[in-house]
């Protein structure tokens, strides 16, 4: 990179091609790990890899961990960042500040030695990996060596004392779904939540409840009500029921409704990780409801085209990673919900990836 | 098809493949040219082929009118609908009521002979076409000999009698943009409108302009301003300002808000028909402002992780192409000014469609 390319907040000064182009919407950026003026580097520990990402790098590697590493690797040489040209999508990553900026020293809240998390996407962040260490199969955690670089309009927390740095990220990487769905439902109202007992799904439902009050009602769909999660979301009454439904299947879903929801949602929140969801969360609510799309998986026009198709007037929400405040509310989610913390911490702790089986070595 | 198969309100009974989908999800529709209890069947005249779709069309026939009428045709022989794989968008039809199911004959509010224009997306519609006869290669409109199915949940118009019918099919496809941008719109706001001088940017400056009053402010941006559209809006006070940039260029854009739009918008109307706008629709758009995508050309992802990417607590709405009342609202927004309605007259009318060069005889 030419020291004397301007430096720009939102960290154009880091895209290599194509000229013009912002972090995001660059197809290569320069990872060169120093910290520019206005920037923040960090030594990465882990990646958590974007659940519809990780998923499509899965099915394309055969569901081998070292074939995964091995993808991973190219991708982000290929990129200089984490960002699946499939899905669109990337992640997060938690590390250690190594240098900050000196225009940002005064302002950035972190110093060298903070252990924080990126709340923006690894799609727009440049990515340099040394090594992969470990993968977990089962949640899309990557620990690596290598480094990262955070732009001056970047967004990051540093990591709470009170719940291991495991739980905190599950729980940041998703923070936008909390968040909103706490902006979103109010007292009294009618809320499904798709794909519900997911991490954001599980969170999602977790403040529906709060919002929509007792008077309200609180339905999840998720393909399967036998696991831990969506028993724990009936047990302690998180939901009012639990649909067993592939999201996918429109008909099955339609099918269900007379009986667990016959007047439709205020509210739906799709969480789902695959596509084809689109039209089951349009139908699932009421005309002049809020559908909140916060499923990477999502295609613009199946849901712009879907509500049109089946005569539907619904507010589609864009799912944005962003709120203000979303960080805090997403981890005093988990505070406040006991339940919620022993099972994030129970599947997303330290101690059970460290024994778990599915987290391979491929270094 | 099997005529004991199940008749349903959302045409599932016209898929033929995959099992269990809904009809816009359906890789492939059955479009015999019958009505079934619950179907209207129509004589098709014309189609209003999307601006994605078209462009996408034309790009990949090379420009020639012949190329695109059999690309057209190999895709709806293909399809039994106008779904293009590409861009996932369609378009709408006019045509001519031939027979209404027994079911709908009490509620339909048209019967055989009436004109009418299809409300839904061809992604959906059962089609067939037996010939093509003309192509605008300027408009995207294609003259056929063809049958199309409406199903029970889907919306149509009848065709005005104060507008030529070219006319009406251009605004009734657009429709949703007005009467989102009336919904959205308040007093002394301040509204960005990204593709203003194309069809549904010129309905949603009308409609922002009468919304937001003297007090408010509206800005279009388009990458030409000597465009007739362009100078139109300008000229007769739709706009305040209209600044030429490409959207997609985003550092562009970025460079003229000090100038143009200090204060950035209240809300962010996208009507642009090119990928890669997303950025800058949110750059342009205040926190806790409202960032409206029409464009059939939006990514979900690039919405989502930009948002996120620039720490942006935007809300971003999925153009949903229906509302109620949203037909009579585009019309209504035509009728109510003179200069777009004469503008509309000259660009889409039958005369200047027949004389215009671009229309191509091809059958």
């Amino acid at each position: 990179m030419s020291l004397t390319r301007k430096l720009c907040s939102l960290g154009s000064h880091r895209v290599l091609e194509p000229a013009g182009a912002l972090p995001q919407g660059a197809r290569k950026l320069d990872a060169t790990p120093v910290a520019h003026a206005n920037e923040i580097l960090c030594d990465v520990e882990a990646l958590n890899i974007d659940s519809a990402s990780f998923r499509q790098i899965v099915e394309a590697s055969g569901g081998d961990p070292s074939a995964v590493a091995a993808h991973v690797l190219a991708l982000v040489e290929d990129r200089g960042k984490h960002h699946n040209p499939v899905t669109g999508s990337g992640g997060m990553f938690i590390g250690r500040v190594r240098a900050v900026g000196e225009q940002l020293a005064e302002r950035a809240g972190v110093k060298a030695g903070d252990r924080i998390a990126s709340l923006v996407s690894l799609t727009l962040t440049p990515l340099r990996i040394d090594a992969i260490e470990r993968i977990d199969m089962a949640t899309g955690r990557i620990w690596i060596r290598g480094t990262a670089v955070l732009f001056e309009t970047g967004l990051y927390a540093t990591l709470p004392d009170d719940l291991p740095d495991d739980v905190a990220l599950a729980v940041l990487d998703v923070a936008g779904a909390p968040a909103q769905v706490k902006r979103l439902v109010h007292a009294g109202q009618t809320v499904a939540v798709l794909g519900a007992d997911g991490k954001s799904g599980m969170l999602a439902c977790a403040q529906a409840r709060e919002r929509a009050g007792a008077a309200g009602r609180v339905v999840g769909f998720g393909p399967d009500r036998s696991t831990a999660a969506a028993q724990l979301l009936v047990e302690h009454g998180y939901v009012d029921a639990f649909v067993e439904c592939d999201a996918r299947d429109v008909l099955c879903v339609l099918g269900k409704l007379p009986e667990v929801l016959p007047e439709l949602a205020d509210v739906t929140i799709n969480c789902v990780n695959v596509p084809g969801t689109e039209l089951a969360s349009i139908l699932l609510t009421k005309d002049h409801g809020i559908v909140y799309f916060f499923s990477m998986s999502t295609s613009f026009t199946a849901a712009a085209l879907g509500a049109e198709g089946v005569g539907k007037d619904v507010t589609m929400i864009v799912g944005n990673g962003y709120a203000k405040g979303h960080a805090a509310t997403a981890l005093q989610t988990l505070r406040d919900h006991p339940p919620l913390r022993r099972y994030f911490i129970e599947r997303f702790g330290a101690a059970a990836i460290a024994t778990a089986p599915p987290v391979v070595p491929v270094s």
